[in-house]
């Protein structure tokens, strides 16, 4: 075999890079809270842009196009939207739990600094429609891909997004002008914001939990025994992220750049009784500085 | 207003951090040809999967699972149902492009190291479906996410990564015991390559182009005319990626890491000619080391 079949690559991602990839993903919030008036350069929102483009598509057939919505009136119409929307979902709701669905803050169409509709049209690729002679889903798959990059490159950048799925799509359609043949995917409010909540807003008012993951993993078939290495070694990951001798010198030796929404000793006890991942901790071990944290706990 | 809420925050994302999420997304490639026959550790797997399950998802659902699968037989039998897919989409596709279709690799499915079934479980937030009301296909969207973020991640730790989309989803799930209200999001061949193409695969063999991302920005409606900024600020930093003078220096300056496809002149012609990304140009980049891009063309 020649050896650039078996050589291991230079692919110019040292610990440092493999962490930030990581940090984005385990700090990436779905935000509605705590967007700020300020504007958004168009410098990052085409960096923003470019990723989203660069996602991948079936056939790369890059089904997406992006509507940026900045008119205030326009903006207040899609939250009309959304409200309507919410009380209609609300009897869905089990019982003991819309008391609390009605406190949740779930968009910030008019406090972010701009909207962002990402569509899908599913005719680009009329004629060739490699991929999705089978599964004609995927060219809405891709788009939500794009959308995924965008938000990831958007916490990189330090802007918030939050995903508004409470919304009747047809009526959106009308409000924006979207042909038949387009679907919109994901409304997206973007903006900087005051903090990145060190939890997802529903972990933080009780809605849920974050689920084990070595329960979601499964061997050969759906439900399949096995793994168990792997299992372990997931487990042994999240454990060590909760382990208090490794948070503490975040906790005791840097003040917060933001404010924190739980107190550290809370969100450390929260932690211990769990082998739930640790968002708290990433957050304030994130502001340490750029390195110190996944490094210190995915080795 | 209060410090806080107008303050910038410091989020741990210095220049090099924003670089690496920046590079793991243009460089991401869906792999189906250089596959290694090198075993992934666990380790590198419990990351990706940790990554993957921190995706966001409709109403804190969660509602993926990760079958993984090793064994060369059940793979073989994958693969027979990706050949079968192939022969039916085949006639789907137009005249001219069926001899390229017919050349063209679109799966790995066996020389991967291992491959993962990505699923969604449509009941998983039975009694609760918040934001999935009016658009109950947000979980499959969610799962997406899932899949992004595995394939990035990937894509930092030097793993490659393929989703096979031509595959008949009933047969899928018979052949890996998937019950009737799961559904199977993406099959991914998974492991260790010994190159990352500089380009998406059916770029170089002319199946189709990179689109020109000013053309795909709107404003305020669909076909709105406007952005004009922002698309200039887009193409500006196409041109400046393309530019002789910025990629010159990797390219003279550094013996590439791993083979090219494409000679480094042909490539810089090509991106010459066009404002779209050139995706070769990166790639040779990010191999000088760390930071050195996207920093050099993305300020």
């Amino acid at each position: 075999m020649p050896e650039h079949m078996t050589a291991a690559i230079d692919d110019g991602f040292d610990q440092n890079a493999r962490d930030a990839v990581y940090r984005a993903m385990f700090t990436r919030r779905d935000v509605r809270s705590h967007f700020l008036p300020t504007a958004i350069d168009d410098d990052v929102l085409a960096r923003l842009l470019l990723a989203a483009h660069h996602a991948p598509s079936v056939g790369f057939m890059q089904p997406w196009n992006f509507i940026v919505i900045r008119d205030i009136e326009r903006r207040e119409r899609v939250r009309d939207l959304f409200l309507a929307a919410r009380e209609q979902e609300l009897p869905a709701i089990e019982a003991e739990k819309q008391a609390l669905y009605r406190k949740l803050k779930l968009e910030g169409i008019c406090e972010s600094a701009l909207n962002i509709c990402i569509t899908c049209d599913r005719q680009r690729s009329k004629g060739s429609p490699l991929g999705r002679w089978h599964n004609p889903e995927m060219d809405l798959y891709s788009t939500v891909c794009a959308v995924q990059n965008f938000w990831l490159a958007a916490r990189a950048e330090g802007v918030g997004v939050g995903w508004v799925s409470i919304i009747e799509a047809e009526a959106l359609k009308r409000l924006l002008a979207i042909p038949d043949h387009v679907t919109p995917i994901a409304y997206l409010c973007v903006g900087r914001v005051s903090e990145f909540a060190s939890k997802p807003d529903l972990e933080t008012h009780g809605w849920g939990r974050r689920l084990p993951l070595p329960e979601l993993i499964m061997s050969e078939t759906f439900s399949g025994e096995g793994e168990t290495q792997l299992k372990s070694t997931v487990a042994r990951l999240n454990t060590v992220s909760a382990a208090p001798d490794t948070i503490r010198p975040a906790d005791q030796g840097v003040a917060p750049a933001v404010p924190q929404r739980e107190p550290p000793k809370e969100a450390s006890a929260l932690s211990l009784s769990s082998l739930n991942f640790d968002d708290a901790s990433v957050n304030r071990a994130s502001q340490a500085g750029s390195g110190t944290w996944p490094a210190m706990v995915l080795k």
